[in-house]
């Protein structure tokens, strides 16, 4: 993986069993960006005014102008923070899940004071924020000063649907947020610090193996990259994926139903990211076969479908393996 | 297995590796049956009159006042006749399939001629016609002396739907009938001639590896009981069933989704054998968790669902692997 002189070096990559392909970075207006999004293929875009009025969000800057609403902070025991459903973990049937992650409210002053006197052997923080009208009226004034354009074009252009949020990612150095996929087209506009994304395309499922739809973990992949289970999840070490690690000022297309790990360079400093997620557009015409993507949204409904027409989660696997075992298998 | 000198004896059986239980036995008016038809568990019931009217159906009547009627006649160059639907082998994605059995349309003098004549080494007949207004009159005066109030008292009671159809089987000894299920109620009334019926219930689906639902050979098991392969079929050891040896008079109750292997004894005589057919009733209220042959229902609609949205059949099988090999295996 180059680097040149980018603020970072390999060694602040976690290891990893699997090699990558580079993910391609353009500059914002060269015509191969286009290309890439409208075939649902991920690109580094590189000079874009996306987020360049975020810049200036260092935690000084945040602590001082964001507002006296409630932020959502993870708190981990190790470096990982697999995203879990609330609402899934609540479910009878997933009564013996434990949440890796503490989920907490927390004041932006007091997320910034944990950071800045964290020390080893504490809880490892991750802040994730959708942005709302709690922020103060600096925070929205920049964000107004977003380049809108820039993703205006890009929605209409490529035809996703409406933007549904956008996110704000405050991490520490070193934080994973380990390998799964989004039901949304995302524009990662990286605005301090690096982040390395690993990403795979919806065709490698079978290589990355995601939990059950009905699982806290739904969308998150059952591997875990730093010592994977091949006895488990064979088809892993088969998983052909893409990299990149990207800075300041770039944004990451993530395509939808593109599984992605992202994590913040070790020992680098904390990273801010801000995600522009929209939905994807209306299908039109089909096209046969199916798209990647496509496939995964059937075996969601598959999956749905089943949970509800059998009622309880434990009778999924028996009834999924009748149906393949000896039957779809080779 | 009991026989009591009852007109045949267990050489006349095919070999099988696995043990049966035997199908409980009771006379027509023991409440017994009912019970055992409330609960789709097959029963052998005796002294019924349900297809007295057919006992002089011997070859000779029938060849005399059948009609001149075209009858479905298969061949077959061993003992089995693997039903295939022809609608299915018509398909593109099937081209390659290989009937087992030839289909003749056959008038029943030829049919009958061929089977007097029969040599070994000639092919084996197996003729399976529904029963119509092509036949004559002395037929017609003995199909409306069948004891109908018998059955649609059966059909009242147990909630089940109309009567679809009255298969006439005529077979010659040692046919089989390999293992299937079929997605209706069926009273097989025996009329001449012993037939041994093993029988599974819906719930061994993963011992008995039904084709996929788009195959020709839809519903009919993937096992050769003749010669199991265990290496792709390990768990047809682990399949456990019942059986019965039915004759002249004998009506054994096929609940429905029961698989069924049936096979007309070895060195005994021709075999001929009424089936009455009748659609499952409304479900009424759904009761959970789901019975065995409601999920045999479900799987057969996920893949007949994902056929439809895949539209190719061989895009099916990785599709299933991906969502199930390590997510849903053990
Ligand atoms: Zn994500
Ligand atoms: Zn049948």
């Amino acid at each position: 993986m180059a680097n040149d002189n980018k603020g970072w070096d390999p060694s602040q990559l976690r290891k990893c069993d699997l090699e990558f392909e580079e993910i391609p970075r353009f500059v914002y207006n060269d015509p191969r960006v286009d290309e890439f999004i409208s075939e649902n293929k991920p690109v580094v875009i590189l000079g874009s005014k996306l987020a360049k009025a975020a810049e200036k969000w260092t935690l000084d800057y945040l602590e001082k102008n964001m507002g006296n609403g409630d932020f959502t902070v993870f708190l981990s025991k190790n470096h990982k923070f697999k995203y879990y459903d609330d609402k899934k973990s609540m479910l009878k049937s997933n009564s013996d899940f434990i949440p890796p992650t503490k989920k907490l409210d927390m004041k932006l002053p007091e997320f910034i004071k944990r950071l800045r006197e964290w020390k080893k052997g504490d809880d490892r923080l991750y802040l994730q924020q959708g942005l709302n009208n709690t922020v103060g009226p600096a925070i929205v004034h920049d964000f107004l000063n977003f380049d809108w354009n820039f993703c205006t074009s890009k929605q209409s252009k490529h035809n996703w649907g409406p933007l549904t949020s956008n996110l704000l990612l405050i991490g520490m150095e070193g934080n994973v947020t380990p390998c799964h996929y989004d039901e949304q087209q995302n524009l990662f506009a990286q605005v301090h610090g690096y982040k390395r994304c690993i990403l795979f395309p919806p065709d490698q499922f079978d290589c990355l193996y995601p939990h059950p739809v009905h699982h806290p973990h739904d969308r998150q992949s059952m591997v875990d990259f730093d010592k994977p289970d091949y006895s488990r999840f064979p088809k892993f070490r088969e998983a052909r994926g893409c990299e990149t690690v990207i800075g300041p000022g770039e944004v990451l297309y993530i395509p939808m139903y593109w599984w992605h790990h992202i994590e913040s360079l070790m020992r680098g400093s904390y990273t801010v990211t801000v995600n522009f997620w929209y939905k994807g557009g209306p299908n039109g015409t089909v096209t046969y076969p199916l798209k990647g993507h496509q496939k995964v949204a059937v075996m969601r409904n598959v999956e749905k479908m089943l949970l509800d027409v059998l009622q309880d989660p434990k009778e999924i696997p028996p009834l999924l393996r009748a149906m393949v075992l000896g039957r779809y298998t080779e």
